[in-house]
């Protein structure tokens, strides 16, 4: 490393933080976010449950809603009832993915006492985080009414509160009503191209 | 809901669940991952981090090894290194972002520090899973060889060993290497649109 190289290197960093730092002054806001990961990548889920994780650090108390994994012995769920059932109240709807339980009729049911329960925890100002994971499968499927879910999130909704809803096919409502969207995209899945299957600690 | 439609409905997901138990039949492989979280989208340490969670629940040692964000105070810094120091190994090499430290030297001997450790962590055969976060900006910026750490993970490391490398711009010669890939993408962000700040418990 030549020290020209250095210098026009540290130039280029003094020229970015500035730019960020005044990029960063202008960000005074501080909101309650509703935020959504889709796509058909992995990480949706894991990300959410990354933020509680955060919550969890800063004595933020948040809810987690799962509609669609409910009988999947979790590391998430194993984690947060076994060890945070003070600062992270957890809660399943859905008894897994519908077609594992053959049963429209009680897929919908469960999929709308889930959101009874999510609109619980979201109005309740003690919570400052709700996941509703795996929502979007329910909305996808129409267990639940995008217009009620989007117009209870964009009226309802405390100022502060953060919501994040996960699940691939997010509904153009959902995206339109977000503060932030993230799509994690599918580059390379070992379970499509090596015949490797799920695995604990990095799937559930 | 007629009885129609749920028929339709009932018959529709009889025949995903007959295709997809049909493919986990053939995922009987195990095998330790090279994981590749990038894109500009949230979510890829994150996601990361939730996969820790699930190590936790599962009884997994992990070790992470933070490349770049070394000086923040961190959610998942402080919960990890408060509450599971006996199940996670958790070391910063890095001391902020480079426009953060202005000086480029110090930097890459603070990034080739962190790959001996995560080199030392992902040989060590009680470890079952290792989280690189942020390594893709050394990469990016040359403070690390490619070549180097592509070698490493595709000859030296153990099979078994989960391997998780986080960080925008993932450069070629990883994402060949690794085995499962996800970009993740950003929809709508609430720094740009809004003049939001960074919030507790979403971003750090």
């Amino acid at each position: 490393m030549t020290d020209d190289i250095t210098a026009r290197h540290n130039e280029k960093m003094r020229k970015i933080k500035a730019a960020r730092d005044k990029m960063m002054a202008t960000k005074t806001e501080e909101k309650g976010l509703i935020m959504v990961h889709t796509g058909t990548g992995k990480g949706k889920s894991s990300a959410g449950f990354g933020m509680v994780m955060r919550c969890i650090a800063h004595g933020m108390p948040a809810a987690v809603v799962q509609f669609i994994k409910g009988n999947w012995d979790t590391g998430e769920k194993t984690f947060l009832r076994d060890r945070f059932a003070d600062e992270v109240r957890f809660f399943v709807s859905g008894e897994g993915f519908t077609w594992e339980t053959q049963d429209r009729d009680r897929d919908i049911a469960a999929a709308q006492n889930g959101w009874k329960i999510a609109k619980e925890q979201i109005l309740d100002p003690e919570i400052q985080f709700v996941l509703l994971d795996e929502i979007n499968i329910a909305l996808r499927y129409d267990y639940l009414d995008i217009d009620d879910v989007v117009d209870f999130l964009m009226n309802e909704k405390p100022e502060m509160t953060h919501v994040c809803l996960t699940g691939r096919n997010a509904k153009p409502e959902l995206i339109e009503a977000a503060d932030l969207v993230t799509e994690m995209t599918l580059v390379k899945h070992p379970f499509k191209d090596l015949g490797v299957k799920a695995q604990k600690g990095v799937e559930f």
